[in-house]
């Protein structure tokens, strides 16, 4: 057993997607597409006494890395530094599970495989209703499409061979497990028409062109969001909504030549890895 | 259409492996494990009059480069500068494939997502026989286990969570056509049984244990690779041979301890990317 391990994952936004729900949840999941991001989340496990999670100083609980620590059988301190915030569609949460995962599997010497470590918790975010993509998307990095859902025995994935700048803003949160317990088809219709457009030219261009549109068919823009797209429209960016949270990320120079003050980053080309 | 773009993709020494033909260059591929490198190959693709390719400043002729161009029906000049000498394990001829294929779907803005692009640089190395896993695990990054065979379509990874510093000595090269074409019968058994150890068990040193193993069991060590894994593991280091050259890579400090002065690098966290 070594005395702590740290592992980084990328934050991931979500242009669009539907909902897959299955009692199993290595099946369980979504279809869509988004960008990793070079700002993740750090997340460092050591054996402790007690289980305790420490978001950015402060204690906090949080589901799905309780759920990834009793899978994993141990009990371990994890202390995580995000560089996104919670809750505003940036996957933290499933970093989080995918962190602890990484880093428990090596502080403890527990010999599971990326897609065992991955399949647990990727079962722990569907599990808490915290999120359906984020943690297979984390796991791959690049900007990846998810053709079919669930873990990693189950799920397809793809990817647009490309990179890009990234500028974000984020006006607050959004409740995924509430959005995800509503009613789901309108989304789930919507998601898989962006799919088809993104299948059909995996390019950045048409991935921001399916998001903006899933995010007007799905109902989901908020005020904040709505107005911050037509800014980048109208100085000719290409932006859209982080689902799910009261954000805005863009392409390249979209949100600045707008007039915001966004957090620049850029597209991650690893997925999650040990420090 | 751009006027260049230049692809990363990291080297790749195979530990063990077996082969497993099939008609279809989409089915046909290796089951194995390797790890990929920090060192590796970057290639600018660039419209020309007619197509040329170059490596390291000297005109060279790589079958499944040419296959990838004509294959995305474009005439190009492909320029690579490698880290790693060309037919000594490194997986040199998959990577300039599958750099080949991302840099010319950028530059003559083919449209293709990256399983597409992966497919066809697969599949033309397939076709030449100069590699039957490389450009897999090449595009995923990691240490890749090749579970099954195959472009991504078909194929199924699982990786080592893990990472490593990697040393390496380079005696001169092996025909991967030529060991590929002849009986791989006995070599394709030690290769499934190597499997199971690190499907069991997925560690660097269980991968690294395979290897030899397997290394041995298909008598494919060559005099100075034997000479040199003996010394290793006379100062309790851990190396292996790289399939298929005449090259040994070891794990931390193996080599320099053992007295050699080999090249350092790391693994690689990320697939081949677009620079």
């Amino acid at each position: 057993m070594t005395e702590e391990a740290t592992a980084f994952v990328p934050g991931h936004v979500t242009g669009f997607f539907s909902a897959h729900p299955h009692e199993d949840p290595t099946r369980a999941g979504s279809r869509g597409a988004g960008l990793t991001l070079t700002d993740g989340v750090e997340v460092t496990v050591r054996p402790a006494a007690e289980s305790t999670v420490v978001l950015d100083g402060e204690g906090i609980d949080i589901e799905p890395v309780e759920t990834v620590l009793s899978t994993l059988a141990v009990d371990a301190r994890v202390e995580a530094h995000s560089e996104l915030p919670l809750g505003a569609g940036f996957g933290v949460s499933g970093a989080m599970a995918l962190g602890t995962a990484l880093a428990t599997n090596r502080v403890f010497d527990r010999k599971l495989s990326v897609n065992e470590l991955v399949t647990i918790a990727h079962g722990a975010e569907v599990r808490a209703g915290t999120g359906l993509g984020d943690v297979v998307a984390q796991a791959r990095g690049g900007i990846p499409i998810r053709l079919e859902p669930g873990a990693p025995a189950h799920n397809e994935l793809d990817g647009i061979p490309s990179r890009a700048r990234v500028e974000y803003v984020s006006f607050g949160g959004l409740s995924t497990a509430d959005v995800l317990s509503g009613e789901t088809e309108r989304l789930t219709a919507a998601g898989e028409r962006a799919l088809s457009l993104v299948v059909e030219e995996p390019t950045l261009a048409s991935f921001v062109h399916a998001s903006r549109r899933f995010a007007r068919e799905a109902d989901l823009l908020t005020p904040a969001v709505r107005e911050t797209l037509e800014a980048v429209a109208d100085v000719g960016g290409h932006a859209s909504m982080a689902m799910l949270g009261d954000t805005v990320f863009a392409l390249g120079t979209g949100l600045s030549e707008a007039g915001y003050e966004p957090a620049v980053c850029g597209t991650h080309s690893a997925g999650a890895t040990l420090r």
